[in-house]
């Protein structure tokens, strides 16, 4: 064991921060993160695996102070971490991190809800609690290097219980041993496969690791210990989930003056419900369209190129469901030229076979081009694209966008993010999102958050 | 995805199975591993860590129709899982299995106990349902071929959740789409590292492990999907656990006619509350002072010839607390001689103390000799001991035991398995352990398991 061990130093950085130690830049950035992930969770609460999750938080009798969206019932800390956690993530419309390649907020913003909703914290706590457990999963992200995401394993359910973990842990207000037993808890028992991509276990296993941050952190707050050395043990993480890799610096870097995780790499909110992958190549082809004054109807083909990531992520051609068009670049490039933008409402098996939609996705191809091959070329612009049009009587012509719209280097205005809130809302049968949305714009002066979650 | 994958062939197993199916050999061995477990958790029950577990469960406002040792309140199937996981696993006197390397019924047993008692079913359905987690984990555990355990993963974590599920959806009637469905979800969720040992999340992530179990039986009997290709995906168990291999043979074994796996290997009950490791050479030392009646006194030396995974196992010369006095070898064979056994009250600092037992201990040595390298030798021996005495005024004399006494291959007596139990239920200071005896000997006959854990 060294000394300290990355989670000793990381229980210090959690026990010793303050509210003011936080950035006004890096709190406006958490609130956003904040106030999109229950959106997304509000939307997703309508969906069946979101259902199947409160069917289980009730079948176990669950009682607590905890809400969740989508019942009226409240439920324990951890209940309602899973449940809200499974909410978050089962659109797929939550937000991302290149630090550690994961869905961060969906797991630590509903274990941070929940213990701040138990404890009945204030609203400038749970955004602090927030922003913990967010810097400490993207420190550990970033010391895996990607290894962790490139091996096979879901990132989200292996550094989700860490981020809440920590959320929960500085809102319990445990003292450095048992911050870091409770992150040794979490690290211990952590794991997720991405087998689970295209089945209910994606957004059940990430309710499963909020859950599992707020479990480790109570049980650390009621006496068990954990394993502090859990990063470096022979027997640990670095060694069985990441290739005996551990880029430590990342973890040295929390309170170091450095730029905090959520502003660089930042935090990516997705503007539209499809994998990320085809978020580039959306905005590059709407980009053309405009400038060129290009009628749809008169696009003969259009090439989005792209790295080979977006190739291997966006595998449908012709999707069939809600799951696979979110998974498809000719149904992303085609709802957003015919309709302006993709909504959750175009998720549907009508759309997917509109005359139209058929007919234009059938002209819309992907490549993998030379240009990716460059030194670089994928450094900066991960899930870039260059997209060519062919417009019948015309020239081709072409625009390339390195981050999409909504990438924290590329971020989206505060009406879009307020915008796609309130539709999130919506889609949730939901009646107030006003009430809800100013709620969440001025956390840091709500004296209580036991009622956030509530609409009426 | 191969047709049908391993979970599927897992399921048709699960679903065709019936009571009338299992040979009354294994049902035999099957109710003793059963009470065995009952009565570890009984004991460990009243451990620090197993009152976290009740701690934590109560906090969560749990509620349900499942009992738990060590408290009268009833909990839901999920959290009492969790609970008795921790209680059956906190003292490391829970039985093994080398199909795996794993603590088995730690994990099992409390889960099929759980819902069974949620379920109100008769004592028949919850040994079939223990049975059938049983055969499914140690089939799991075996097509590893004991890499899993080699590369640090802590296989109770990983393969518990298996056995756990498949006892559940046994006892729910989950057809066979949903029970592949409820694997793919326990298996995409699993996890857990070696680096847990010396800690309370040992015991804590059986309890997890049983848990995630249910949990995920539970998901699928409301409608939630698993990757029912969890184990050959390219981003599955077999890739990310296990090093590429799974020996699908060992799955096919299942209802193939070959002797169960309960049989062969079997499964260990540990006699004494020590490390398995230690057991061989103890009883090897015990059969030699009887043969050659020595007095303990007059010893001068004692050479313990083991394989190198027992002295790696048995790191403790001068135990310093009961966890460091289960992992030391010189403490078990002292203990074992001066008291003639060893018993859940040694396992205290007082006895650790003790001068004939501090100066015994120094004659107690243990080294790796070549006879271990010999071919073959570790396989029919794994944990096995030669043990040499020298006492004042002798000879040296010899000993050789393969297996330790409680070892599928060597069975304790019938009447020491029952003694064992009774002497748990003592140390969890429980009044009536021969009702719960005699209750769980004949668990056959009995109509409804919901008061099985009652011992008032």
């Amino acid at each position: 064991m060294t000394h300290p061990t990355a989670i000793e130093r990381l229980a210090d950085w959690i026990c010793d921060l303050q509210h003011s130690d936080i950035p006004a830049a890096v709190r406006a950035i958490a609130t956003n993160c904040l106030l999109d992930t229950i959106g997304v969770a509000f939307a997703g609460a309508a969906t069946a695996v979101a259902r199947t999750a409160r069917a289980i938080a009730m079948d176990a009798g669950s009682r607590g102070d905890a809400a969740v969206v989508g019942s009226p019932q409240l439920f324990s800390a951890p209940a309602a971490a899973f449940v809200n956690g499974a909410s978050a993530h089962a659109l797929d419309f939550d937000d991302n991190c290149y630090a550690g390649f994961v869905h961060g907020s969906a797991a630590i913003a509903p274990a941070a809800i929940a213990v701040a909703q138990k404890r009945n914290a204030s609203g400038k706590d749970l955004l602090t609690a927030f922003i913990v457990g967010s810097e400490c999963e993207y420190a550990v992200g970033a010391a895996t290097n990607s290894i962790l995401y490139d091996q096979g394993w879901w990132t989200t359910g292996v550094l989700g219980p860490i981020g809440a973990c920590a959320a929960a842990a500085w809102l319990l207000k445990l003292d450095r041993k048992q911050t870091a037993s409770a992150l040794g808890l979490a690290v211990a028992g952590t794991g997720g496969l991405k087998a689970c991509f295209g089945t209910d276990a994606k957004a059940l296993m990430a309710g499963r690791a909020a859950e599992a941050g707020v479990v480790a952190a109570l049980l650390a707050a009621q006496g068990a210990g954990g394993p502090h050395d859990a990063f470096e043990h022979w027997n640990g993480f670095t060694g069985l989930f990441n290739h005996g890799e551990f880029n430590v610096a990342m973890i040295a870097q929390l309170g170091s003056g450095s730029p905090w995780f959520m502003e660089s790499p930042g935090v990516d909110l997705k503007r539209i419900p499809l994998c990320l992958s085809s978020h580039a190549a959306v905005d590059a082809a709407m980009a053309i369209v405009t400038r060129h004054d290009i009628q749809v109807d008169d696009i003969a083909e259009i090439v989005c190129d792209v790295p080979q990531i977006v190739f291997a992520n966006l595998i449908y051609n012709k999707p069939a469901t809600r799951q696979e068009a979110q998974f498809s670049m000719p149904f992303a490039v085609a709802v957003s030229l015919l309709y302006g933008t993709v909504e959750l409402a175009h998720l549907d098996s009508a759309v997917l076979q509109e005359p139209r939609i058929v007919a234009l996705m059938k002209r819309i191809k992907m490549t993998v081009g030379p240009r990716w091959s460059l030194a670089g070329a994928c450094e900066a612009a991960p899930e870039g694209a260059n997209v060519l049009i062919k417009a019948a009587g015309r020239d081709w012509v072409e625009g390339f966008q390195a981050y999409a719209r909504g990438a924290a280097q590329c971020p989206m205005r505060q009406e879009e993010i307020d915008g796609k809130f309130m539709k999130c809302i919506e889609a949730g049968n939901d009646s107030n999102g006003a009430l809800l949305l100013s709620r969440l714009k001025s956390l840091d002066m709500l004296p209580s958050v036991r009622d956030l979650l509530a609409t009426a």
